[in-house]
């Protein structure tokens, strides 16, 4: 059996789980019986959590609070942070991301909907030249999980990523359905800046089609994807994006039928992956 | 002495020089002949450099390249990630951030112009919550520096970071003057949820009244600001925002002129700190 063979077919042993708001993460810590852990890096704002569930480790990554404002570190610099660190401490076989998240009602979303990403885009970084067009884009796939989404009976779809808690008509135009067959395209060399001067490159198309609009995911996801570590998230709906209500509005009055329904789903979903392969995902 | 006037009157033996793109920064590694130093850490994308210089320690990272497009990785999670791991391996008593940005023709701002920062903000971080509003715009001060921008002939501004190189009407909004007296104010405490949906807080103000717009520099200082190493920004325009013509054409006709002048002010401005106590600066 090759070593790529064997990397695909390895065992999860080691979850870490990637939560941006303490609250959120509160309730699984409890359940799993997960404990504090010091971090092994300096000036890491992140908390660690550690601990061993049905055979296997789990882990817990929030992004902390800020010391200033005393908030949690919502977005995907701290987000990326966190999971670099905890990334490197605890070795973990698979990241999954869990959080509340927008929903797009054209893609049939609702309240309380729980979501298993298949690809993550970044709708906030748009650099209109060859090469980093893609790069801003993002379009990381999640870690193939067939099995999964079926046992947990989980609707799959596409998340986008910004900073932003509202949707300008920009971003939705980018996480907007570009029709089926657009694909992004490999970007073209520019040989010389006079060369790509004289022949500028079309805008790329950007097809994210997204069910789901988040705050970290995609920032999770290049990150994890720097040590090659599997990502799947979980994103529960908490506000309709396209439903013509301001999404801190319906945030705060969703909060806690999507914090039940992640609750609920978290731990699923945990149980469903330790000990298997990631084919078997 | 305090420790606290001790920290302020800290002298600057270690300058860290943070730079988005490894063109920009080629010139300078070569000229203070700074050599490539192995990082500490897995899967840091970023690339260190190391050496004395007038008898301090002068040290730069990059963001490095993405392995997909093979183009830098700009942006503010790698310059997080960047900013992180290279203060923890060096330990520098300072971070520069240095790099080209677009500039404000209402702000006075022209091709090749250097600014020294006074102030970075965030202009695509919109949360319109309590607490979470302040966080995300981050109004994070720089080193304060009179005497280093007279010595140096430099104009000082506010530097605004998004992730986009274009600038849409909501972020053009947000960088642009709002009248010299509007501050930010303090976090308004959220006692319970429902006095938060029965009383909503008025929007905030976002004064940034930005002179230069740029991809990294509010991601550097909230990260040197984990661990209090004091934060300074040179930016030189490459483009105007607000000038009519797309920034991706702009910045490679002027990346030249641009790539020229930064190349003269950084080391200026390395020599010009190296040595001195912070309260000189």
């Amino acid at each position: 059996m090759s070593a790529m063979a064997a990397a695909g077919d390895a065992v999860v042993q080691h979850v870490l789980v990637v939560m941006a708001m303490e609250a959120e993460a509160e309730p699984l810590l409890k359940r799993l019986n997960l404990a504090s852990v010091p971090c092994t890096v300096l000036h890491a704002p992140c908390l660690l959590y550690s601990g061993t569930y049905n055979g296997s480790t789990v882990s817990v990554v929030t992004n902390g609070k800020c010391g200033r404002f005393k908030v949690d570190n919502v977005g995907t610099v701290p987000a990326s942070i966190a999971t670099f660190v905890a990334i490197n401490q605890f070795k973990p076989d698979l990241v999954i991301n869990a959080g509340t998240a927008g929903g797009f009602r054209r893609k049939g979303a609702t309240i309380g909907a729980a979501y298993l990403c298949s690809k993550v885009c970044n709708h906030d970084r748009r650099i209109p030249i060859p090469g980093f067009t893609e790069y801003g884009h993002g379009h990381h796939d999640a870690q193939t999980s067939p099995n999964t989404a079926a046992a947990l009976g989980l609707a799959t779809g596409i998340v986008s990523t910004g900073n932003s808690l509202d949707c300008t008509d920009t971003d939705d135009k980018l996480m907007g359905e570009h029709g089926t067959s657009v694909r992004w395209e490999k970007p073209r060399r520019i040989t010389t800046l006079q060369a790509y001067l004289l022949d500028p490159p079309p805008p790329t198309p950007y097809p994210a089609d997204a069910t789901v609009k988040d705050m970290e995911a995609a920032a999770i996801a290049w990150t994890a994807e720097l040590s090659g570590t599997p990502f799947m998230a979980l994103k529960v709906v908490t506000d309709i994006v396209d439903g013509g209500r301001p999404t801190q509005d319906e945030f705060f009055e969703n909060l806690a039928t999507a914090a039940a329904s992640l609750q609920e789903k978290v731990p699923q979903l945990i149980d469903f992956v330790v000990g298997k392969k990631l084919s078997e995902l």
